[in-house]
């Protein structure tokens, strides 16, 4: 790809993780975080050398500040010309993408992305060179992008080991809460009925219980942030799984074990298409 | 222990794979099953020899037939005098203690248990030796029961390398309820999502996914049984997690990120409560 120089904003798991990747590719990376000891931690790591303004602007400038923050950040750096393209990572899309517009930024050079890799882990030091390898990293422009723009941002994913998938914010949206906003949201709605420890009930449990909690350990405070930023795709489809919960204690309640039965094997037959649509990544160990 | 003889009546997963770890600790293990494929499957795996009857009581019968069956084969097995000692495996107590007791069993020599082992496979051939290694096995025997059967039946578990819990038979349903049965239905409720395959969403799916809906690919038939058994706890809980699901959609809508970031900061907490409990469990890949 034709991208030489990047500036990484905002030093978390996502920005340091692809910082490493870039710098494996050959990519030269400077980082800035508004907290001097996230700055630390990521060049402490290698994921880059620290910014100095004044260099002029960058091929791209990656946006990697939590969401609700990314529109001001991305304001300020197009106002500073810091460069020629400019992505997000953030994990809602629609929202941004408005609210960039109404911001007045310059939406020819803004290509909203989103990588689908993460961990329960979160800072510079969970950060991974190989986290994106053979993940999803979803673009989603505007009409009026620009189309070296789009290929700038492409070509930086591709350079991480991801896969490019171009979708309309709105189905982002709709498939960020199906296959993760609201797996979240359930998982820490079950893990948190053991909040006060129930001593009994924590000596009887296995692997089911471990694997359906482990997301629910991801840091709240993001996640809120996420939340909210989905909250109409998130909502609804939190609505449908709460009235399949109620189907279920209803008929459980009614002696009613068809309808029982019946969600059981839509779950049978969704894990199905899960496991394929995964392949690889089903037998790669959790980290 | 004393037990030198053993009977498995149900050569399923747990049925095998009781079998296999007896066989290793140096126990004379037989196997029956009404299927008569399912019973060469167990013998082909070495789980034990085939059952003739004829050959005098053993020290324990193993019953490892669906949960709604249990009751049944107890009343035919205890009227045959097959063991001296009787024990079940199934993952729901109370039912199956109020209906021998209405059989009329002899709960002097039968002691409820469930050992808190599984896998998303089923049948003999995913039957293993070390199923049980380090996990719980509960015991929920009647008041009345016979000091030397409970000693028997423990000693079982001990030998499938198990840790021994006694807990009330109304206790154990409600933690299984927790650690189990309803993470299942859950599991199952957002894997159903895909049942009609989304390519879009699917496309995006990553490792959350993957580990909320693994147990979603348990056998649908089996859960139904199993939940059927423990309707009051399952039902009572689901409504409770059901209601947090919509608390959180409707705080999405009025944009009470509050309400939201509770949620997920109890999840946080029990999520760590869980990890704590199951110790190495957490480490060890899931199967």
């Amino acid at each position: 790809m034709d991208t030489r120089r990047v500036l990484v904003i905002g030093c978390g798991l996502i920005g340091t993780s692809v910082g490493l990747a870039l710098r494996r590719a050959g990519v030269h990376v400077t980082l800035a975080d508004h907290d001097p000891r996230a700055l630390l931690r990521a060049l402490r790591m290698r994921a880059g050398v620290r910014f100095v303004p004044g260099g002029g602007p960058v091929d791209v400038v990656v946006i990697a500040t939590p969401p609700s923050t990314v529109v001001p950040v991305l304001v300020e750096a197009q106002r500073r010309g810091l460069g020629a393209v400019y992505t997000d990572v953030a994990s809602a899309k629609g929202r941004i993408l408005d609210e960039a517009e109404r911001a007045g930024c310059d939406l020819a050079s803004f290509v909203p992305g989103h990588p689908m890799a993460g961990r329960e882990l979160s800072g510079a030091g969970a950060g991974r060179a190989d986290l994106f390898v053979g993940r999803a990293w979803v673009l989603c422009p505007h009409p009026g992008v620009d189309e070296r723009a789009l290929r700038g941002v492409a070509g930086l994913a591709a350079a991480c080991g991801a896969e490019v998938t171009l979708l309309p914010a709105e189905a982002h949206d709709r498939a960020a809460a199906a296959v993760s906003h609201v797996p979240l949201v359930v998982s820490a709605a079950l893990a948190g009925r053991f909040a006060v420890p129930d001593a009994d009930a924590l000596a009887l449990a296995g692997t089911g219980l471990r694997d359906v909690t482990r997301v629910a350990g991801s840091p709240a405070g993001l996640w809120r942030d996420i939340l909210e930023q989905n909250a109409g795709a998130v909502a609804e489809l939190l609505d449908v799984v709460a009235g399949e919960l109620r189907l279920v204690a209803d008929s459980l309640r009614a002696g009613d074990g068809e309808s029982v039965a019946g969600v059981l094997a839509a779950g049978n037959v969704g894990r199905g298409h899960i496991v394929r649509a995964l392949g690889g990544v089903v037998s790669r160990k959790a980290s």
